[in-house]
């Protein structure tokens, strides 16, 4: 059989994730890994596998058959979506909701014009969340949604954070609350507020000498970050910090409460949740998998732009339909 | 807009909580019912909607648009749903695990011949458990699934109850092990036994003068049913048996325990869950968001036997691709 061939564009914890994630799937290979920085100061974990620069991955089309995307979200894959999907049938994990819309109708365009196929803002939020937003509505439409996340590390937040004077380093976990959660559990359906349903708290090394009060309330007053919110600021020693706040779990939860039957009365309660270690390592598994079934897709000489709301979960799957059907359903 | 006319077949829990369903679809319309009694003895909950003996259903193609077939899997659908599957687009919610690829083929074979379609297995296990399944394998590849059911009533186990001696009434609940989930969620991949997994608690009112020791030995060691578990007997009052007990709750856990990255040393976790207060009309929830799929599709001119795995999750949805990427992405 032969493997598809993956190109990774952008190498940073998500291009790391996919080099990974594509070793736990024996139908796939890396092809090669394209970056902005000088290709020879790249180091793949992969042996043998070339590094080139971006402005090169044009003329590598007949090496690749499916290239993800790995950067970010605010300027990176705006440009970098639409520019490859010239010459490439792209994954991207575009992450700005409001922006989706536009985002999807450029890369339409471009996939359209080109003849090739793109599945966008592919991970867990968007992407698997969403999917569960629709599945779950479609079965219920009676009821309400809600979308808790955390416990994890919201890389803006942290940033925010380390802009404050006298930050050494810091990050920030968004928390949700058990009992705004339990109560949408309990089925009562609560209009919940954003203070409600997320705590944030913040893990702060100070710089020797800095003023922590001061700190601690810049960070909690912060518009738009952290003044909707119950704040907690923790300063801890730098040692601390290197220890236990160097990795990036994250996760969250999709419920939806819903009422069935006569006059709407019986309480259908559905929940999904990850607890991820690893949310870059996590999301780079959901681009691999789109990966399989874009390039299944594409054989069959499916062309634009799609989202994870339109790929059958079977295409997912390196089982065929009878083994699906016989272990899975 | 024209409304998707549905035919019930079978009118039991389950087709009522469909006629209750599509109250809350307003795409939808319920065309008719087919009932092996006698038609003029069935009583529905809809004003002026008709009801027909099942062998007049062939008559009435023109009527319908989706059949959903809601009988039972043990002998049932396996006769109906090809016979129906000759005249009609159909949906069923055969949940026979072992004999699925056998009914599946059956129906293909049926549905090819005629033009139609159909989607079978329907409802949340199999359906939305086995979605969970086949997205949480296919995304994370290294790991372990595991699937409690519960706490809910199983059919099987009530009725198995209420053949033993002595027993006037019965009822039993399937229990998941908290240990045993949260051994899971703490990521340890561990081998459960049948026992460790699910507990079955019995609710029992016993004729007068029964020996109730006698009737919970004999319940305990039902072979297949209640011996390879740890099974509790309760003796109740008829009153309470009536008050408390004269509802179909059900639901359970899908968890994936995958890991990823070097060395798959990261632990992740995906979880989905349902808590029902009532199965069949959940289940009907299922099977009517899935009538609207099966519509469009043969609108496409998709022909044959498909299941949840084959269905892309949008055509669940009445919202349209653009106001599903800019609401629920």
């Amino acid at each position: 059989m032969e493997k598809i061939r993956i190109g990774i564009a952008g190498y940073g914890n998500l291009g790391r994730g996919v080099e990974l994630a594509i070793r736990q799937n024996e139908d796939m290979k890396l092809a090669c890994v394209f970056t902005r920085r000088a290709p020879e100061t790249v180091k793949l974990m992969t042996e043998g596998v070339p590094v080139y620069h971006m402005d090169d991955a044009k003329n590598m089309q007949d090496q690749i058959d499916v290239m993800i995307l790995c950067g970010g979200s605010a300027t990176d894959l705006p440009e970098q979506t639409p520019e490859l999907a010239q010459y490439f049938n792209v994954i991207d994990s575009f992450d700005t909701h409001a922006r989706i819309p536009e985002h999807f109708a450029n890369v339409d365009k471009v996939c359209k014009e080109n003849g090739k196929l793109a599945i966008i803002s592919l991970g867990w939020d968007p992407g698997l969340f969403s999917l569960n937003r629709l599945y779950a509505e479609s079965i219920l439409p009676s009821g309400k949604t809600y979308t808790f996340w955390g416990k994890g590390v919201s890389q803006g937040h942290s940033d925010a954070i380390r802009r404050v004077d006298g930050v050494k380093k810091g990050i920030q976990y968004t928390v949700p609350v058990d009992a705004a959660m339990d109560a949408v559990r309990a089925g009562s359906q609560p209009e919940l507020s954003t203070r409600e349903k997320h705590q944030r708290e913040c893990f702060v090394v100070a710089e020797d000498g800095a003023d922590q009060e001061k700190i601690a309330e810049t960070i909690k007053s912060m518009k738009n970050y952290f003044d909707e919110y119950d704040t907690t600021v923790h300063f801890i020693s730098e040692e601390e910090f290197e220890a236990v706040h160097n990795k990036m779990p994250h996760g969250g939860f999709v419920m939806r409460s819903g009422k069935t039957g006569a006059g709407e009365q019986t309480h259908q309660m559905i929940e999904y949740s990850l607890k991820l270690e690893s949310n870059p390592e996590f999301t780079a598994s959901v681009l691999v998998a789109y990966a399989r079934a874009l390039n299944r897709l594409k054989a069959e000489g499916v062309t634009g732009c799609k989202t994870a709301f339109d790929i059958a979960p079977s295409y997912l799957s390196r089982l065929s339909g009878e083994e699906l059907r016989a272990a899975l359903l």
